[in-house]
């Protein structure tokens, strides 16, 4: 798993009054398989309440980008990505679905949803 | 950010015992990215139930055309937006999707909504 | 506004002892601009629980068609149907929606629901 | 109204223990209309959850095309399926959709839905 | 009906402090209609909140093609593959929808859903 | 097969002196399989360069029902139906396309074209 | 008839030097049926090479609305308007096609082209 | 490869007279991957201009169903699909498309063409 | 009109002995109405075989937003643009589509081709 | 560019008698950007005749992914694909088009065409 995390730049969110959220979607993540070394293609989808803080979408494009030679399962991808983004942005409410193409005839999908703690 | 809230009309809501909704889609948005001056392209769509009024449509176009030339990034425009219309129209409620084309393979929606006091 | 209610017929409900919905689509809707004289078209849906009476299809045929070279905005044919399918049917539930097409790039929909008193 | 019911055959259901739904959609549905006389089509979903019994689907293929030369109405044709449905089959809950190609440029769905005295 | 359970693998879930959501759409799945002799196709849906274990996919589209030449009913296999996946991962919520394509004009689709008795 | 010929009317081509084509769409078409007297359903496509007559699109639609209860095959009908309007209609040119619904997996298109002797 | 050619006006084509193509799709015209006396739906798409003159946009909505209550038949409306802008622009070369909506399950689409003398 | 051609039926074309298409579109083949011994999954669409003979549908279902657990090419079992048909039908000319869904990300379809030595 | 033709910039066709084509889709176009002031959207198409120059696709962004603020008819924009990319470009075929949005329920659609004198 | 020729490996045609099409869609494509170092993402279509020779697909997949990290031009990769299948494959016509993802909100397509010169 590459240090993707540092790669992620935030804004002040300008309206933190208001509840309201921000879809992102990136159809073009790519990632390899960890057992058979073939490449694995994606659609991430990521809906956030943001807080005090909104991610920067340059930044965010690199940082899927760092996962392009990576080794890793489906699963762990997602759940990384949650663990870093709750990390970096503390939002409100966040969801990632990570949607993968079909190999051997079948596709998954990952789908992780956070809450902060207040 | 363009002096844009004077150019809404309202008009007086002939049902105001009824609480009903308006659904408004304008794929026409435009503005301007304040980083890199490139053009932004994206689709309005702003659903309300009318209090005392209605907003009228001629005068959303230009309102929304004051927008063409001037920098502001995804997530102010949509908030803006939202102060500009409940300060005009008080409504009872109101929610303004705000999606945005992709840049860098990335697109972007912000979602913002609005209950009045009572 | 035409008197449209009159052209509206009804049969008695054969079921009234079921909670059942009747669901009409109408995509010919067409009416006419009261600012600008142009024509307006549109697609008028209307979905109801009966209690004691259904309308008669063909009626309302008559009935939309009633609408066609009279002048009335968006907002106020959506309700001005809902008054009179009320008043004629008195349905335990209803839901119209006309779903209008673009002018001047932006295109409207008004969404008006009613439930008895009972 | 052709005496249709006993048409249909039941099998036993092997998950009792289980609620579970099944969903049947015939899109090759006609039968007349008992005012013009003019063949109507349309397509009947059941969507269901056995109790002890599930419906046989070639036995529910002769039940539907017991309609094709009978005279009866939209409203009366579903809310006779749910009779015989309900009556064979004593579901747990199930509701019918009819949806019905336009006439006269209008087209129309009726929905009945049932559950059980449990 | 084959002995298809012993097929299927599992693999740690490594977040199981997360309720998240694993999604496996498998359009090729052909069984044989045990009535006719003749084959059925169908699309499998598989969703589940992982606990301890997840399914490794591999195995998944093994015990999958073990059905090829299998006689079995849809109800039946819906079900049977139910048990299966709560016998072998254990999972805190899991749900399958098997869409099978028409025969005689009619589509089928079985819904089984399940929750963890904790 | 039905003596069906008879019901088609014509009238006259207000505009000889011009190559034009007409096309009409008759998604509801409906006769029985011969073999197994299950029905069948299709859509009939015809197109034509009218000479001195145009086919009246009320008989067309008696002509098309006439099949209704008529145990015929694919080929045999789409065949009937050329000679039938070559024979009424004695178009400058026409095409009729007849795509049945699937049978046992399989669904069928005829492709019948016709060009006058001139 | 409408005397509607009277309202089609034209501008000054600027590249008459190179062979090149308008295509333009109304999807909102309505006329009446002279038989039944009820509305008739469709799309007239007209794609033309202009020779000296260009047809202006919004003469040609007022032409295409001149027919709104006009009864007119489906084969008859597309060949008076080839008559009209032919005798109006006399383009090099010009298509029409008028694609009306269904009625009693059918529709129609009337195709006539034209190519200059030259 | 199996002794499939024995399995196919003909019946009599009544329409030698005239040049006509019959089109066969067949989503529901499937055969074995001779290297893996993986299941293939397919869209086989024959179309073809009959001389003498038709391909009667249920002995083509029995044809394409044998290809059910035997260890075949693409590009050689639509070839040889090819042979049998022009072997039993002789038509005056076919064109076979046998669409494969992916594997590994890639799909694959052959398209061969027969024209009759006349 | 700008002067949008110096802002093109080209690169050397590394492949100019075979004769290939290059598409480009632009669906980001807008500029304004001459005789209303109003904005105009639409896609932008074009397609080359490439002599000796390609042109360089940051250039030609630069060039389609160079008529962001300019008024210009729809018919003088693609014939200017296909003036402006013959000279600068001197393709040995070129097809520019411009498609453009709804004004007053009417699209329109402008296509020039062009052939070198080769 | 990459040695990736030398991965293409190839099987002896089996139907050398007949011209028939191999068509290969391969929407996983991914290079990189020579000026920006960005990824580029896109669709690779390639159908052709084969001679002696098909290209075997596990092999076009290893070859499609020793672009993934590579920096080329959208025009010079579809060129070069080209020129090795061409030279591996010999094929009696081969065309290849490459369709990528938009950048800046503008996509492109390149299409390359190849005959053999017999």
């Amino acid at each position: 798993m590459p240090d993707s995390r540092s790669l992620l730049e935030v804004f002040d969110n300008q309206y933190p009054q208001r509840d309201y959220k921000i879809e992102i979607v990136a159809p073009e993540f790519t990632s390899v398989c960890p057992k058979t070394g073939q490449p694995d293609y994606g659609t991430i989808t990521i809906i956030y309440t943001p807080d005090k803080k909104c991610v920067e979408l340059k930044s965010l494009k690199m940082y899927l980008q760092s996962y392009r030679n990576a080794g890793i399962f489906y699963e762990n991808v997602t759940n990384a990505m949650m663990d870093d983004f709750t990390a970096v942005l503390q939002p409100r409410w966040m969801k990632i679905e990570a949607a993968f193409t079909p190999r051997g005839g079948i596709s998954s999908k990952i789908i992780v949803q956070h809450a902060s703690a207040v």
